[in-house]
């Protein structure tokens, strides 16, 4: 059969399935989420929310990242045209955002999507100057928390830690402001790069230092203080979930823990519960499972198993 | 030195080293896996792969991740192009495939790749209206199971865990129809973007959701109930390999655990091995170590140390 | 408003916090890290590190991941091609590296960064075809070593820990060869795409498999012998960090395990500290936590809890 005479029949085969799909697909077709006519309001495409996204993560280390030289007597110049750049997309991603949502029927969208959008990113830029230089300590954190570091230069351009952090930083603003959707897509495309999950809800101090990072959470309504060190695998998530007397979920209220100054937290320890606080200056150490607050100064830790010697090569027992 | 002198001296540098090296591939040349005269029969690249994934998953929530607008009166139209394209590139895919593949000598592939590759891309397409209501399913489970959720909408464009379990429902039908390496490049796809690593042979049933889910492993042999609940850091796995009396792991038997409806896993448990069930209505804490059955209603969990305090603000003891 | 009359007004929203920001970044424009006059002295963009990466990866399997096909009589033209440019764009990169360092103060650079880079990638070529071979023999342990493995061409196109160990035996001849930052670079990128992250300075035996791989940690002073294998979340970490008589960590000492022949850790463990010792032969159990050294053929893991059984549907209780 040749190429040309294949395609010729390809609609026999494909004509049966794909019509009884486009059937089920029929209901969509009256959805408000799903069938946009306008792009003054519909939900933004990923790659442009990370395109404004890493314009402005690259911006709170100017010149580490990027393609081109930035020499001095340009700088200004270069540095402004992508500020401003940037704040007009982000102006634009917001107003169709809340647009796309009042048209779904949210109630609590503003009525004036437009003026919301202007006065939110004006607002957003007032503080991203304050978000860089507590990003400054965390980067200073993470040189001086690892004896592998060999400069600032090589944490800015290769610490995943200091990437989620930076990315958290800036979604925190918009998540503060009130924006919806934008921040967790941020911080979603930073877990994506990282594997370290932080809700662009929760509150970090400066000199936050998360390394390696593959597996930490840190949940919506955590509260961390100055100075926290965790190690890859850390969760500070939720225990259980209140039910209203209809039994769902209730949303909005403390779930999650609240971690002091100074705190450590070795890999893979499990931390839950709105109630839970670790007191400032503890050290909690690698896989302890953990539901409850511990004084400041604490230090908790897993027994260690007894080795078991066997000289049989090949272990079928029932344990391992 | 000049760019241009540099240019013209680099073969010096580099003629020695290459021809070494170009020595130590010569092996290469001869192995059919390696060099291969036509595009008819090859592997295709991961990226095809990929754009065929991400446009079925895209269509799976029509509208949602879409760059343009996706008007009513024009969505017959689009989603009839996207989906005919995909099926006519995933059809390209298995056959070129299948061919590679018994041209290596594989013995189990079928003689006439192209009637093999059209039936069983038409069954797919036949298959993928179900896969899409079991995710409707999925979807809402995600909303209900987490109170940070704000909509579904936030649900289905940013949750790392509903995107993961979209892709196995895809993988798992072409798993089922017995399309070799296409489906595991698929899950790994998805493993890359959300550290959620789903073998495509796992059954699953419907109202499944994985939350934050980096570091979760599901086991090919896994049988996994409805409305079943996994935190991150949760593997379901093989506990020691059979091998046969040549010493060789047998291949195709059970070695994954069964996990019934209703059961939720918290952060970080481990729990192997093919005879092992959790019974329905199960909570397994976080950080446990399992590796038998436990019954219906059971709650497994690990006991919590308790804390040693000291006002040391260094700690340099020997067991943290 | 019209488009036009609102471009018209942007500058007047966005004048006041651009100004505002413009002159918190003041001090960053006499920063030499920051800008740079020359493209010869400057670091490299991440991509053009990972392009580099990526085609060296492949050529450590030619004809894998190809998207043309790579016929016999135009093999050996075609791979020396791509292997002469990717010298040529590493010798580069490596130069720009040196002389930005350099330029930054950085005391131990060698004064001709020109000459360094050509040496020292000739000399990685040399090494490249022994990567290779000890590479063949970790494909051949993933291969026997994961009953899911259908053949090793399944096991090159998808696994992660095959590619995670390939880009290290790449990155690890270049720390070995004292290039900096670059060798970094290239493992935080392995380490986003797979969730493994290992420093490029730590040595690793033949027939090396990570199975899953997600979370895994492996330290700069690692030295792990042949046939070894890990699950995903094992952590092979730093216990606690010696200061010196300025509090300041000290860095270049052996701080993380060792782990000899034939030994395997199951998901989860997390093994700490410099003078830590995993006998040859020996199994570590899931979650296990570790901080001291256990002799050869050991098996270590943790005991398992007993469920709780109760017949209520919602779990409210303190401890889960």
């Amino acid at each position: 059969m040749t190429e040309r005479n294949r395609d010729m029949h390809d609609d026999e085969w494909l004509a049966e399935p794909l019509r009884g799909l486009m059937e089920r697909f029929a209901p969509c077709r009256a959805c408000p989420a799903v069938t946009v006519a306008s792009p003054r309001r519909m939900l933004p495409a990923r790659s442009e929310v990370v395109g404004v996204l890493d314009t402005l993560a690259n911006l709170l280390f100017p010149g580490c990242h990027s393609r081109e030289p930035l020499p001095p007597d340009r700088f200004d110049e270069i540095v402004r045209a992508r500020l401003s750049g940037s704040a007009r997309a982000l102006r634009t991603m917001v107003e169709s955002t809340m647009a796309f949502l009042r048209s779904e029927g949210a109630a609590d969208m503003p009525a004036d999507a437009a003026a919301f959008a202007r006065d939110t990113v004006a607002e957003f830029l007032r503080r991203l100057a304050g978000a860089r230089e507590v990003l400054g300590q965390d980067i200073q954190a993470a040189y001086e928390g690892d004896p592998a570091a060999r400069s600032t230069m090589e944490v800015v351009m290769s610490y995943p830690g200091v990437y989620a952090v930076a990315v958290h930083r800036i979604a925190h603003i918009l998540q503060t402001l009130g924006v919806p959707i934008l921040p967790r897509i941020m911080s979603e495309h930073a877990h994506s790069l990282t594997g370290i999950d932080i809700h662009p809800g929760a509150t970090i101090g400066p000199g936050f230092f998360i390394d390696h990072g593959t597996g930490v959470v840190i949940g919506e309504t955590c509260v961390i203080g100055s100075r926290v060190k965790l190690y890859q695998g850390v969760t500070l998530g939720a225990l259980s979930f209140q039910k209203d007397a209809d039994g769902n979920l209730v949303k909005g209220i403390k779930r999650h823990p609240d971690v002091e100054d100074d705190v450590v937290v070795y890999a893979g320890a499990t931390i839950l519960g709105g109630n839970t606080v670790i007191g400032h200056d503890s050290v909690i150490g690698g896989n302890v499972w953990l539901t409850h607050s511990v004084p400041a100064y604490s230090k908790v830790y897993n027994s260690q198993p007894e080795p078991l010697i066997s000289s049989s090569l090949v272990w079928e027992g029932p344990m391992i």
